[in-house]
């Protein structure tokens, strides 16, 4: 973004604006291609295929297939939260009920199902693990984060902050209850249930 | 278990008896199996050679790769539901705290590993899918039923349903938290908060 500052601006812009769209072309293809085939299914080939680039550009951009999965889930990460984020321009005034909602839906859709991918075969794989180790732990705190901000909670009353992670694992675990089913119905009757519990226990919302 | 009518009754008993330490222990080879190497790394001839049974003996009591695998985490599933309600002869008790952490335990040994394995192969496998499903169903309903017996909650109670749900669900996403790391002292912290909220929410100890 931006910081172009010799006098072939004009010819370059371009050319970046080409190759940012094909790394996000290929990122995008990656979670497409991880949620659908899970890890074993998914090559830098396969993904190169389905985002309509070449092979080579493809390594050009992630020159191994653990940078490629592990950047498209980043990438896909960052932009539901900020997505989440402009649902609630101004956090949850009042209705908490809302954001619990928009929380759980983080992890039922195409996003969580290609991360759990990952996870698991980060489990078995060397390679792939401490990257993977990394990147969990730093799409979790920024999710923690922006909990706490839509929930307006303050964290400095004790208690506060288990509450909301034990949201959070709850919401993981609603993700992984979808896997194999459509879970919808029994996932908004435990959402509604759950909101009111949570309700009582965070108290008032911060100012 | 029972049932042999035979005048040979002497002589059959003690094959019964090794059939059933060979199949018990090809099932707890796959579990194992399937939790240090995931479903690609599980084949019959692998579980068979750690079980130290015949590939023909193994093939003998499960026919397939899916047979060996569902039974396996059904098994283990069982032997866990019976080892939990041992724990707690009484029910709760007025220690629904310990419930609530045995309950969350059931979620973060090789039997959950073992299973999330098998759920995420299903998703990308038409094969092992519609059993796996079902296998997922029926012990998501028992470990519900133990631990509304365990809580002591009377489930005609509205919302008391769905928050024991709730709980099983942030059970299972704990159990996912501590994949790739031990998640052990976070998670003992979210299970104490969440102990306390839902003595709250869950009323006094049926009778």
């Amino acid at each position: 973004m931006g910081g172009v500052s010799t006098v072939d601006r004009a010819e370059r812009v371009p050319k970046q604006d080409r190759s940012r769209a094909t790394r996000q072309r290929l990122l995008e293809a990656a979670v497409a291609c991880l949620a659908e085939h899970g890890w074993a299914g998914s090559t830098v080939s396969v993904v190169a295929e389905r985002a309509g680039v070449s092979r080579g550009a493809a390594q050009h951009h992630f020159p191994t297939r653990e940078d490629l999965f592990t950047a498209a889930v980043e990438y896909v990460a960052e932009e539901r939260s900020t997505a989440l984020r402009a649902l609630f321009p101004e956090g949850a005034a009042g209705d908490r009920h809302a954001v619990v909602a928009a929380l759980v839906d983080l992890y039922t859709g195409p996003l969580f199902r290609a991360a759990l991918h990952l996870w698991v075969a980060a489990s078995n794989e060397d390679q792939l693990r401490p990257r993977v180790t990394e990147l969990e732990s730093r799409v979790g705190r920024e999710t923690h984060r922006i909990a706490v901000d839509l929930l307006a909670v303050d964290e400095s009353v004790p208690g506060v902050r288990e509450t909301v992670q034990g949201l959070l694992d709850m919401a993981r675990g609603l993700g992984l209850a979808n896997l194999l089913t459509d879970d919808a119905a029994r996932r908004e009757r435990v959402v509604e249930q759950w909101a009111g519990l949570l309700e009582q226990a965070l108290g008032r919302v911060r100012d």
